[in-house]
């Protein structure tokens, strides 16, 4: 299977396999600032793919795009504590503009909540207004120690919504039906398998009252939080005197969300799909959907007729296509977008138009069959998009749900999660100090509380105590 | 013509006039921290259809997107002497990360030269891979003293393009590209006809070797500079040490391009197009470009029937339209909608009904027309878009060819000046001495040397000596 000797095998090193690809397949580079990386053309791509999706979707359900500052005066952040102790060790902070000091620290924001609060108290005014659904596209800044390419950075792009409703139902309905979108994402866009469930409390968002999540298990059984839903209660929106006077004519206090997710999503796509010729994209997100390398056009005029006759077809049709004219060689061509993950590969040569055929290649499988080139070509390309994110999303479904394990005792969650073996269902107590335990003694936590709750055993296997949840215990990026 | 009496005639003070349509159209807020605005929706989407016009444009000339880190380390913005001393002083400075002091002070980036040069620097190896054609979307910090919505603030957003070439004479080609692009776009998207040409010496960006610009003229008489297109020679290129191997086996020095434009384009638009209703906005730009109202619809149960059908036919063709079903009376939403100068309304009510019609009611100039209510309607309305478009351009530019005076002496010079004629057209000698005596004298600015460089008079008016170049002289925004 392996072809491109220039990168580490996964099996061998996958932290290296992964920057590696990173690197080769030109989807980032790295700044001089730490933790800072450049989004190549390539990567940026990516991300412009899940973002039109998910604004499109967001669109659609009636949320409106806002930008809110980039620097967050201190007073401002410190008005919810928990917020501020969560952000502020990780913030960088400005404390110089136009060659003076300046009197009160500009952070550089973390995430936006203060400002959208500080914002709903000015423009929130009758039950009229309401719901108030903002969703923001922009950068945000987290100073951490470790950081990876599109994983964890001290810069990365996000978007994040925010919004406020008049009664907690609708709040908690919006909560999750932001989850779904972002779990159909999944399935549709990335051919990724999201395990989705409610965060426990010493998990959660820092000021939130519920925090759900989508996370993916990546193939060394790590798991890896790959978007948010934070249910807020009215807890900010007390701390920050946001209210409305309602039709009954008194004043009241608004429910609030917040939900987001971030290029971490590309590191998703990379750990999930990847092998060791590069990346494997899956069509839908893919910059590139299709390749079309002409084979030795010097031999016969009619293959450069024929790819650029299937390109203009397919660019009709809305495909991301690309033709490789390039003197290079079929061979080094064929690296380079196996490299790049490119889903369909066609050949045209000349034993091709002989036999008024194509060769067509994917990426994810190295299936390879040939096509008539007549009318229905076209279609049959465009078909192939729906049958290989599938075959794709499956793919990871399986290995999935292969690697979520019942365990009924310590030592059975020690085997679990030291031996990647993926999630550690586990019947639990409920209690905070259990989950330090099992982060101090197997560096795992809790990464989510399934929607299904179905319970298997009755106590606890940390500390003998009644069991009331059912967690999902991993190691995480 | 005044119907709303709750914002500052123009005419009274044009510049509370312009705050208080930012405001009342709900374009933006105010943030705690000075010059830092906060986009609100209906401004936010004003901005999403430039990106969506102009990117679309930039992909179609070969542009790829990037993004660039957020922060610049001191270091790598002092490579380039001019750059360095036209940018530090207005700039904002982390010093702190993670609760710690930085050792070298970051700078949030006023714009992304140094960041692109040092990464062109890393990828740039071969003749094969030029041209390379970037652009990047994001914002931008400035710390400005003087800070106006849109027109001049701490944190802006635009787009900024970074270009290399092999050739000196394909980055000049695609310096006037660019620039070309961007007067296109005043023409169809905007209806602001601008006046372009190069800038002096003196009013060039900082490490430039030539800019050009598209400069707009408010009905105050003041230019207002609308985005800027730099050719920089490969002065840039050697400072970062960019070269590549050239098919002749020798390392060459690439020539560079940068451009941009920004949220500013959003304050041409109001106060080129707005009166004293309030905003007034050009069909292809406007978030909403048709709004329907349906008038006394408990009288006649077809109203809204037909309010509904209009609106479905409308959005099939992609039309972006809104009913406001609202119970608010009618005046009070015609005064809203004209306030928010959404191009077209129509009007359907119970007459309106009787006689098969609906009114259509033009914002810019307020004409009404009473179409059937057939078949035709929508393509009438959608024709309605360029007429309109038209016609603003129209005004627009019969305003500025009337306000571009020629002068032939240093009285004429200040008349114009100083009475709010808009520009003086002058012939200039080329030196700055002359240049420093205008903007100390006249508080006004060399604006740009047009591309028609027709001369009409032998010597500089404020010097006496010889004159070589035709310039253009405003006080601008």
């Amino acid at each position: 299977m392996k072809k491109n000797d220039a990168i580490t095998p996964r099996e061998v090193d996958m932290a290296k396999w992964y920057s590696e690809i990173c690197l080769k397949a030109e989807l980032m580079d790295y700044s001089k600032v730490k933790g800072f990386i450049i989004y190549r053309p390539y990567g940026y791509a990516i991300w412009e793919q899940i973002k039109n999706y998910l604004d499109h979707q967001f669109k659609l359900t009636g949320h409106e795009n806002v930008y809110m500052p980039l620097l967050i005066p201190q007073s401002l952040l410190q008005k919810e504590a928990d917020h501020i102790s969560g952000f502020a060790p990780e913030c960088a902070v400005v404390t110089k503009g136009g060659e003076k000091d300046l009197k009160e620290p500009l952070y550089v924001r973390p995430t936006s909540e203060t400002l959208f609060c500080d914002h709903f108290h000015d423009i929130l005014n009758s039950y009229r207004d309401l719901p108030i659904k903002y969703n923001q596209w922009c950068s945000v800044v987290r100073w951490e120690k470790t950081t990876r390419p599109f994983l964890r950075g001290s810069e990365f792009l996000w978007q994040e919504g925010h919004t406020l409703h008049r009664t907690s139902a609708e709040a908690r309905e919006e909560t999750l039906r932001m989850l779904n979108i972002y779990n159909k994402m999944g399935e549709e866009l990335l051919a990724i398998p999201f395990i989705t469930g409610k965060k426990t409390d010493k998990e959660k968002f820092a000021g939130a009252e519920e925090t759900y999540t989508i996370e993916a298990l990546m193939p060394d059984g790590q798991a890896l939080q790959s978007g948010t839903s934070h249910y807020f209660g009215n807890s900010f929106a007390a701390h920050y005197d946001i209210h409305y006077l309602d039709d009954d004519n008194t004043l009241k206090v608004p429910y609030q969300t917040s939900w987001g997710v971030s290029t971490r999503l590309i590191g998703s796509i990379i750990m999930e799909h990847g092998d060791d010729n590069g990346l494997v994209l899956p069509p839908y997100v893919a910059p590139i959907q299709v390749v079309i390398i002409p084979i030795r056009p010097e031999l016969n005029g009619e293959i450069n007729k024929r790819a650029k006759y299937l390109y203009d077809k397919l660019v009709e049709k809305g495909v991301r296509v690309k033709i490789d004219n390039s003197p290079s060689s079929p061979g080094w061509k064929y690296a380079q977008y196996e490299m790049k993950g490119v889903p369909i590969r066609i050949d045209i040569g000349p034993k091709d138009v002989e036999k008024n055929s194509v060769l067509l290649v994917r990426r994810f499988d190295s299936s390879r069959e040939i096509y008539s080139f007549d009318d229905s070509l076209v279609d049959k390309i465009i078909s192939e998009f729906e049958t290989i994110n599938k075959g794709m999303y499956d793919k990871a479904n399986r290995y999935l749900h292969s690697h979520i394990v019942e365990v009924h005792s310590k030592e059975e969650l020690k085997d679990v999660l030291t031996n990647n073996k993926g999630y550690a269902k586990m019947m639990w107590c409920g209690c905070r100090e259990c989950e330090d335990k099992i982060k101090e003694e197997f560096n795992a936590t809790a990464r989510c509380m399934p929607f299904n709750q179905e319970g298997f055993d009755d106590v606890c296997p940390i500390c003998g105590k009644k069991a009331s949840k059912v967690v999902l215990f991993a190691r995480a990026y």
